[in-house]
């Protein structure tokens, strides 16, 4: 075998390759390299904080929880279960994780062009310190490097919050969750970071779940109210909203399988709800319930102030196989396309000029930016356009985010970026590729004079800081 | 606070950064640059070319007209009752005007990355002078130099007509409109210019309208024929067309919710009509007449000879309480999907290939550029790519209708730029706009060698002249 | 008239602007320039090849067959007749075939930023050592010197064949054809290429035909099965596909009007079938046999290999009087949107992750290359992106489809490219188009350190030979 090829993180990657664009980013993200992280959405389980857990291995931190990272190596042939994908917590041995941590790094080339070759490179190279290209004759050298690294204080969750200069992160929980490891943590000495919870209560909302009588119950016995009436369910949502608000919550977050929103009348809502309690209401009628019952969340949040977050469209668990051998979130969601305009508008109607109501609506489906979520953040004042993530979380995406919303509403009708991850090592090279690709965006207007260089700066601190504290109410 | 920042109308700006596509850009445009306006369709009030009516204020001027103006405004937490938005006319004081001069200023920063920028900057520097960036702290003093010229004769419209070299401009029109002021206009010894009007005859086309009846009995009055028949307002129809021909009209422009088109029986016609007169049919059989009736406008249009625009899939109004408060045209339609394919089809089997007629077909949808548009203009000798408008009226989106029409379509089936605007102040730098951002794209082809630049050259002559010129029959 | 200009076809043509990425572009361009073509799809005659038949004039090999040229001229104006389309074979004269080569040089320009001005550049500079830019004026001199260059040995099919390294090509045939053509071919001692059939049974899955039970007759007979029952049917079907095999056939190809499978029991299946035979299906039963058929050759491919591509939503015969006129396939077809998500989904939860089974998966609505194609091909191990095709096989879109997958599906997930062309000059040239292209898109990530250099020429080799090798089981 040749010499092991020299892994590098350049430090000019994913600016422009046009010299005057290039210098100009290279000026911008000066301003925002260093700037601390904000987070307001994500998926690090809060215990990671709270008990400050070491990390074990290198495959349960950097491949098993990352869908993104082995959905690529399932399509190129690699079984889940190899890479620790539902297999019991801990059964994993040695051998196998070194066996998976190999399949990753034999599979280096799928990831070409892909964000997860972006973010590995930089956690590899910014965060252990290893300077070959994985490959499987380098990977179980990076196996122990990266081990070894784990088996050290400076490795543990809290000194890399530390390390990363995270101001601020949200977790996403269930309603009936009691955060009491989130209190826990707020409530630590030791701790000076801001680690709260995001309300998801998708589940509760959706009456054609085979378990939503069930969760129903659950709500209800956690707030201490009675949900088998409609007044009831409404109580519950509203004190647990309060819940979650009063141990540091700022926001809601919501997806179901569309944007459509409705208000029914009361009385149809209290019938159609006491049917679904009793398994009577038809498929039409769960959906109805559903739409109402999420615009009754806006309504709440007009109340209470908490941030309403918005991200449909999305077939979840699309291998029934894959499901029903593995469980959700392992990479099968597959996106579909979505319509805002006219589903928004039930909603919008009632509450989109609603003082101190903030929407922020996510997409997949990147036609919706110029057509659809540009127009509404360019118009109402609670509306602002998330930034691209999940599936477009990545480099071109990104860009093509930028070029499709600003012309309609500009920069300060849009979120700041939101990681949405479950991989805590992959933060700052999630937050560091936003960062790049807005400078290099802002970078191109101003070597086609559309910004002067001073104004595109001003934008950029804007983005990393204004723009998320604003909208997320930091 | 620090002195003000220059305003600069950069040279160069839209232009791509890359320095060879740059000096092509540069040397395409320089043929095009002075070029006089052709502006086919708009919405600018007659009244103001016949009368010559000077502008009373900036506010009134660059303000309440202009619904991108105000909607970021309104987006950002400005009422839009502060920008005169729905007030009498002529009720805002000098202060109340002032007062909004100061909220665009200061909101100056929301339109980073917008047209409105560009647009506002270009009319700024090159119309009033204005050398200083808007703030708050700027805005009195902007606003004193634009009413200070405002004063003088030189900016009146026939005087700004002339600067502006218009050689051509369309407005928008009701069919029971009497024209008087377009043919006053005409005869205008005084008057060298070409104003002509647009048959815009959309609301009578819908049956389900709450006011259509009403509506169809105005249409048959101003016609002089019964239109208490199906056949009564389609002759109406022609007479009307007919009678905006003869006042200097060159096109119709239709707007509906889709864009389905259908031939029904005549009987059926005729019989649906009927119902519809009397209140009795149904929303599926109005939508269906509507169909027909728009199939009828291109039928019509072989007959006499105008060409056909088309633009739909708008939600109107889309926020409610607005529309109560302020009216239509504010700021908050929202586009939605489009089906083009489909829907054009009846109408472009019976006259996709009929000598002389003219269809173009405009979107704000942008997903069908490459997937329909273009591939229906590189078939039907009829039917041309209408310009990006409206909410995609912008830098990066127009840039994107060349890069997703011009390999299915090329030039030559594209319909030339399009302002579609209501702020005549506007007019000139909505065409540089186009024409720079036409050549930077050229610019691009010649850099990439797949034009010569003598091509290139040509073909942005074309796009300013040629195009123009023969889509609209001028 | 001036002097003729100059015809060049620039050695950096098509790669992009900025000089590192161009730089870039060039090296790794240098390394793929000149690899041998592999093309897994079109629709050369197998004829061509196997009786080496010379080609008789410049119009009949360059014009008429190629929908792409015409099309353009038939929107410019140019009927379609005049082009030698719908004219019985051999009908032309030489008057004819000068007038429709006429038009075509005289409507040069309606084809600028199309990929048919690249084509045809590439083809007339570099086969036919034309030096001047067609004109009215140029015309009858190029005609003679392409008429000259065919009348000679070395412009046979056989000898372009070698000159244009073609390595392996692909047929498109029907189910009942005999593939006598391709044994005779693949047996003559004197032809050393490989060009095999691809199986393409559309018609025979659509029970709504009006010729669909007659269409199965002559399955059930060349299959030799009775096909008077779907259990006949599906024998005949594994039948065909296996004559197809063993005559070289490596994939099946499908177009339906949309994406849609799916598993019909095996007791309604028979019935529908049986009622379609007796013409007593409903539409929707039709529809939904359909869908359980196209479903059906997934269960056979996974049974005997053949690959299965896909290609479905367009309109075909848009203009009704053009069908009638002229027939199928003449540049009236009109694509549409589509849904893969969904639509593939019943397929996929049968036969997504079988063993050996692949699915190329094409589009021309480019909306679903990162919603819906990337997350699908980033997912299953059988799902590849057909590379981008028919209207979007063109400089800019083929630049999007890179920009579109790759984030989601790396490089490894998509097809290689597919010229899916009866124009056989034009074969070298669209490949070279995508080599350049896809060398620019790589070019530009080394420039913007996404990519070594070194990992990009590794790339551009996959991309013309790993890939379609592995994807088409070559």
């Amino acid at each position: 075998m040749s010499e092991a090829k020299k892994l590098q993180a350049h430090p000019d990657r994913l600016f422009p390759a046009e010299a005057n664009a290039r210098a100009a980013a290279r000026e911008i993200y000066a301003g925002v390299k260093d700037l601390p992280i904000i987070s307001p959405h994500g998926h690090v389980p809060i215990q990671w904080l709270t008990y400050d857990i070491p990390f074990s291995d290198p495959t349960s931190l950097l491949i098993t929880p990352d869908h993104y990272v082995n959905r690529m190596m399932h399509a190129n042939g690699v079984p889940l279960s190899e890479l620790g994908v539902g297999v019991p917590a801990g059964s994993m041995s040695e051998a196998d994780n070194r066996r998976a941590f190999k399949h990753l790094c034999s599979h280096w080339k799928d990831y070409y062009g892909t964000p997860v070759r972006f973010w590995l490179e930089s956690e590899l190279v910014e965060i252990f310190g290893i300077t070959t290209v994985p490959s499987a004759e380098t990977s179980d050298a990076i196996y122990d490097q990266i081990n070894a690294a784990l088996a050290t204080d400076a490795y543990r969750p809290r000194a890399l919050w530390d390390r990363f200069k995270i101001e601020f992160i949200a977790t996403t929980d269930d309603p009936c969750d009691s955060l009491d490891d989130h209190v826990k943590l707020a409530n630590d000495p030791a701790w000076k970071g801001r680690a709260v919870p995001t309300f998801r209560p998708d589940r509760y909302l959706e009456p054609a779940r085979a378990d939503w009588v069930s969760l129903v119950g659950d709500l209800g016995r956690v707030a201490d109210v009675d949900t088998g009436s409609y007044d009831g369910y409404v109580e519950a949502m509203r004190l647990r909203r309060l819940y979650f608000k009063e141990r540091g919550a700022v926001s809601t977050d919501h997806s179901h399988v569309d944007a459509g929103t409705l208000r029914l009348d009361l009385s149809e809502a209290r019938r159609i709800y006491a049917d679904a309690l009793r398994g009577q209401a038809s498929p039409e009628e769960c959906h109805a319930l559903q739409r109402h019952l999420l615009n009754d969340q806006a309504r709440l949040a007009v109340e209470d102030g908490l941030v309403m977050t918005l991200h449909p469209a999305v077939v979840r668990n699309h291998h029934q196989p894959t499901f029903e051998k593995y469980g959700a979130d392992v990479g099968a969601d597959i996106p579909m396309s979505v319509e805002f305009a006219r589903g928004l508008q039930p909603m919008l109607n009632d509450y989109g000029t609603a003082e101190g109501f903030h929407l922020v609506v996510f997409t997949m489906d990147e036609t919706v930016y110029s057509r659809e979520l540009a127009p509404l953040a360019g118009f109402y004042p609670s509306v602002y356009v998330g930034a691209p993530w999940w599936f477009i979380d990545e480099a071109d995406a990104i860009s093509r985010f930028r070029r499709s919303v600003t012309g309609a509403a500009g920069f300060t009708r849009t979120s700041g970026f939101i990681d949405d991850t479950r991989a805590y090592l992959s933060i700052p090279a999630r937050h560091d590729m936003s960062r790049r690709l807005d400078c290099g965006y802002l970078g191109n207007l101003v070597a086609e004079h559309r910004l002067t260089l001073d104004e595109a700066v001003d934008v950029a601190y804007d983005l990393v800081v204004t723009q998320p504290k604003k909208v997320f109410k930091l």
